[in-house]
């Protein structure tokens, strides 16, 4: 079912060609165009279909968006919504894709002109890769999305990106900028903040008796530096917070130990495997 | 091709179950006897066919045995060892699958009688599931297998267990207790206490919005809080300082963010991210 005419994608590595699969895959829009900095993505992204143009500027590849979606690094995200908005057309709705949330959407509600539309997103999906070659059309598929809400969001434009992100296949959540940090600093940027420190702590001797438990608790430290650390400074304050909670947990649980305190060891263990089982994940927990 | 005649496992969960099966898939042994507590998992054991024949005593299990393996909950692997060394002809060869060595190989290395041989084993696979429903005759293929060495090691023994791990698909390793034991509180007791650590901080709440990061790093959080007290305890001090060196580069990681020190965190991911890239597991990496 089309709900856009032309849906221009900026940044399309492995978030943004798989949303640009998954466009196409449900027939969302009559045409996805890419923008790039590199030809060598958009000819990879045009061979893997997950876009149908490919533009090298914003100011060509937007002018006839209906939806534009910002998938780059963080950091880039505001910058390149102004020069964005600034060749779209009127009506446009634009959203982004970034990993943390309060820092873009108040720089870019800064910015927007009356007759262009900003809202939020966080598809929450994704994996250690980086680039357009592991994009896969079902990325979104059961996984969460967060659409941001604050006091300047047009309730039209919003409506639209819900039933968007809905029929990409995400459980969308709408909340403000600031809950959105605050959860995600704990449930994705600490864990990957936890597991860049295990990995970086392991002597290299070791890895080669390391096994199933190692490698699940480690695989999102082969993710891209640059990018998390994007996000990880992009959301520090909460981060650090969200560091404070499990530190918490981690003490209580060597405190346990140093004094061989079985029935507390078994408890802290136990109230985690408690939390843990209870987490359902779209695809497969 | 039979490398022993009668096999007889002590305990048939997971681990047990698994190597039941791989022993019967590889055509190692002429019987596997399975040794159980309760006489519902024997039923499971036998219809799985993880073992040929089941006994409710230790007494009964190991008396034709050439090979025993322990593969209980660690706190139970010594006391069982005394058991079954009592009943087991002479020649016989007692291993186990604990995840401690050095606790284990003392206390047996103790009481071991002169015509009978203790090697201690620790096959590195296994996933948060502790029951013999999940066990799988190629748990061990790809998977390190340390196997300890001691003064007290008689050499053909051991020559015959790596012979046996390496039929099962096994990278067998020989090392000291100590050596095992300070190589695996880093590489897997830390993941995993960690782990806890994670899952038991977060937010209830939050829990509907993780995804694959929170998915894989905590996984191992839903493993089985008494076996893991059992194991954190039997190494805790090693695994205390494993926790130190990891708290090293957490903190390090915590002070970049506090200090907005983009280079620095950037080189701290990719110092960890070269590891973790490094790392290459036998099944799949």
């Amino acid at each position: 079912m089309k709900q856009f005419n032309n849906i221009t994608i900026i940044g399309v590595g492995l978030i943004g060609g798989s949303i640009g699969l998954g466009i196409k895959r449900k027939h969302l829009a009559n045409k996805v165009i890419g923008v790039f900095r590199r030809k060598s993505t958009l000819d990879k992204a045009l061979a893997r279909k997950a876009v149908d143009a490919g533009s090298m500027t914003i100011k060509d590849g937007v002018k006839d968006a209906d939806l534009i979606i910002l998938a780059t690094p963080v950091h880039l995200i505001p910058g390149m919504a102004e020069e964005a908005m600034k060749y779209a057309k009127k009506g446009v709705i634009i959203t982004d894709a970034g990993s943390t949330k309060k820092w873009i959407v108040d720089k870019i509600e800064k910015i927007v002109p009356h007759s262009k539309f900003f809202v939020g997103s966080h598809p929450m999906a994704g994996s250690e890769h980086k680039s357009v070659e592991f994009a896969v059309s079902d990325l979104m598929e059961g996984s969460p999305c967060i659409i941001t809400k604050t006091r300047n969001t047009d309730k039209t434009a919003m409506a639209k990106l819900v039933k968007f992100w809905k029929a990409m296949g995400a459980q969308v959540k709408v909340m403000s900028p600031e809950e959105h940090d605050v959860s995600v600093a704990m449930i994705s940027h600490l864990p990957h903040l936890v597991a860049f420190s295990l990995a970086g702590a392991v002597p290299i001797k070791d890895l080669s008796l390391a096994a199933e438990g190692f490698k699940d608790t480690t695989r999102v430290a082969s993710s891209d530096p640059e990018l998390w650390a994007d996000i990880f400074l992009s959301n520090s304050s909460r981060l650090i917070k969200s560091g404070r909670t499990f530190e918490r947990y981690y003490k209580k649980l060597i405190k346990a130990l140093s004094k061989k305190d079985h029935g507390g060891v078994v408890r802290l263990l136990k109230s985690a495997k408690s939390k843990r089982d209870k987490f359902v994940y779209g695809k497969n927990s």
